[in-house]
């Protein structure tokens, strides 16, 4: 564990940022499509207090009173979160200096991001805020999120609690993953959006994440860092304990110069990048539905011992395919054993079907759904493999019961993903909360579900080893 | 265009099998959960007549005269659909034979999917259907649909008429993908599900597609072809005229292994199989949301002149990302012309976004969600741009409007697609079928939105100048 700045570890360093006794909002606002509307708006659905709105044109907000400065704040205001113009931002800045505010979260945009004026007017916040022992988070971000304290994103990201921690140089992967993943359920540790990264950065954060209790995975998206070597060694002894689901982007030359106007970051050299991610264990994601698949991955199942993987499914055709996919991804999928195989005869009619791997559950798994439960439970006791992978068409509250009975029974708790395929986009969308709230790692497609086999069991090789090894 | 048994062309022969002027359902039954039952309904609710029930049991199903045997019925029978139980099914088609009936499709399994007895029996089926000139689909398949001939599937597949053509050796395959796609408002011209293909096989129902004309778009999956030289040869002649998205199952052993135990093929060696595909220009698809992806884009886009993508993003880290996957596709990124770059300063704030490629809209394109148009029309119309990926988190109706607006006045029509990002997937899936059945290709995802513009462009290439060369 590194020391930051005032000799603390960056864990004691950064946990109070998110247990604020108070939080100003300075460029508050009522008026609708305002972005600080919105923030007002989610802080008082999160319940906090005390709130206080800033803004010299106001006196009250939303039913709160509001103040001119925050001086004029009665008392001790522990977190600040800036929105107002660009060109005010700096003064506002300083007032939270003088205030002696313990953190700053600068959401207003228009710095390091726009070119070199804007750099400089960054520099200099950081540079009042370090000698009033302040520390800044952004400029041109979306701040942090953390239900347990009832500090709110700017998305509707649950009142709940949970294990995820979430860091990112974009503001939008914040909220896109966090919104999204809330509303199937998933919950949330701590969220941070870096942005510019004028004073603390991503690399921070995810130390801090790293450390912290609450914390048991984390999802991540960055364009550069400033001290790879830090940035690869902090991730590694991490990855040790906890999964790293890691977008990078700009790996691509064109991509890295995206970069640069996105987020101000120099990206790095690819070859580096792609070796550097490997070798520390981190589970590389390179689109949102990649993150999402691999965190609900992540979140419900256990690591598996191998990479021996048993397919039950009801479409024959689905059941060619992903035995394809799978044995391309590096998987295994060898012979049930004996005893497998005369159990799966008791359930499985001759015709039609098949109770080698991959199974195929013929029609009868329409006819009689529950077939579903008894090849699960004979499959998670089979020694010859490591993981499941169910395919159904069977949807809902019928699957999620059929699913939660099979496991409960079996000791060595084994990864069982599924795979979900609805007669329509729309039916598969309304059962996947359902399932993942409910610990059932779901997805449309089994060419998906494969993939996220293969991660997990790359994962367990890292945990089990040292670096990924294909 | 080759010949068949009789000496006509396939597409002779074939064509009426889509055209009955009666048909005979042969072990139906109104009971509900039976298959029977499920058809019976598709049948009443497409309102196709005469059709006439055959059941030694019953005198009446669901309003209609039930006739004990086939040979009973009083006028011709064109089709005689099969679903007797296994052991009925040869006495079945005998009687169909002995009736004159021009084709029979044998739903009901338990042939050669199953061991050498069935295949026997399959055999025998077809020695007596060949003497008296009957065609059989199947048996162990789920038949023939074709909405213009109100002639249904077993899913509810759609009573409306369109141009894509389906054949499957896989039941599920056609049921699952008809569905789906009607769902989200992709309609079909004809779809054939083979199954274990006694008589009529894949590639005859190929050859037909490639030929019939209301089929402008064929999607398939196979295993194995008895005869590799033709379906490439008819591929490759298909491919020229018409977009064949095809899933190939059983590439890799195993896959191959479990391929024999559902629709008894053999699946042929990996190396060669990948290797004709490409060069039969064929849509080549792993999955079945690949078969979507692709399906969704040749549905409803044109084939692009070249390689260059004009990225227009509202979130700046898809921006970043999906850059680089588009790179990595072999896609490039070019600068855009002077004259776009100035139009687009224009429309978009100087602090937060860019206007070079790939375009970051800013929070501007939330709270004016017209600038996507105005940007969307800006890249259409560059000349050095052959397709463009919209990024956005506009959903519905506006972003429909918005993009219909901006390509209609476009002289070039080049390929757009759509990523679209709603806050949950549920809210995604509605909008869905409102996209794709107004002529947008809209994906959840930018990287699978970046991959589909790979093979629209490989396509093209492919069209331009023979084989794939990526």
């Amino acid at each position: 564990m590194s020391k930051g700045m005032s000799g603390k570890t960056i864990f004691d360093e950064l946990d109070p940022i998110f247990h604020p006794r108070s939080v100003a909002v300075l460029g508050a606002s009522a008026k609708q499509g305002k972005i600080a509307r919105v923030l007002m708006d989610r802080f008082l659905e999160m319940g906090f207090k005390p709130l206080y709105p800033v803004n010299p044109r106001e006196s009250e907000i939303m039913g709160l009173r509001v103040f001119h400065n925050i001086k004029d704040v009665p008392g001790p205001v522990d977190l600040a979160i800036i929105l107002t113009p660009t060109d005010a931002a700096l003064a506002a800045v300083k007032d939270c200096v003088t205030k002696k505010v313990k953190t700053i979260v600068v959401t207003t945009s228009g710095f390091g991001e726009a070119g070199e004026q804007g750099r400089k007017v960054q520099q200099e916040m950081v540079r009042i805020a370090r000698k009033g022992g302040t520390r800044i988070i952004g400029p041109n971000c979306v701040g942090i999120y953390c239900p347990s304290s009832k500090l709110p994103f700017l998305c509707q990201a649950g009142k709940d609690s949970g294990t995820v921690g979430v860091v990112s140089q974009s503001g939008f992967f914040a909220d896109f993953i966090t919104q999204t993943a809330c509303a199937n359920n998933i919950k949330f540790s701590k969220a941070i959006s870096c942005g510019n990264e004028a004073d603390l950065n991503a690399v921070d954060f995810l130390e801090y994440l790293g450390e912290d209790p609450e914390t048991e995975l984390i999802a991540g998206y960055i364009e550069g860092v400033k001290d790879g070597r830090r940035f690869y060694e902090l991730s590694r002894e991490i990855s040790k304990k906890k999964p790293i689901i890691l977008w990078k982007g700009g790996l691509t030359e064109a991509g890295a110069r995206a970069a640069v106007s996105h987020t101000g970051a120099i990206a790095g050299s690819r070859a580096v990048w792609e070796g550097a991610l490997r070798q520390a264990g981190i589970v590389g994601a390179r689109s949102f539905e990649e993150v999402f698949d691999y965190l609900y991955a992540f979140y419900n199942q256990p690591l598996p011992k191998g990479k021996r993987v048993g397919i039950i499914s009801g479409p024959g055709s689905t059941a060619v395919g992903t035995t394809d996919i799978c044995l391309e991804l590096g998987l295994e999928l060898p012979h049930f054993s004996k005893e497998t195989v005369e159990k799966l005869r008791r359930i499985i009619p001759p015709v039609g079907g098949s109770v080698n791997n991959p199974i195929d559950l013929s029609l009868a798994s329409l006819v009689n759904p529950l077939i579903h439960k008894d090849a699960i439970d004979a499959v998670a006791r089979d020694k010859n493999i490591d993981m499941l992978l169910l395919i159904t068409v069977i949807g809902g509250e019928q699957l999620r019961e059929i699913v939660l009975d099979a496991t409960r029974n079996v000791e060595n708790k084994k990864p069982l993903v599924v795979t979900l395929m609805g007669g329509t986009t729309q039916e598969v969308a309304q059962d996947f909360p359902l399932m993942l709230g409910s610990g059932i790692s779901v997805y449309p497609d089994a060419a998906r579900a494969a993939k996220v086999l293969k991660k997990l069991w790359e994962y367990a090789e890292f945990r089990a080893g040292g670096s990924i090894c294909i």
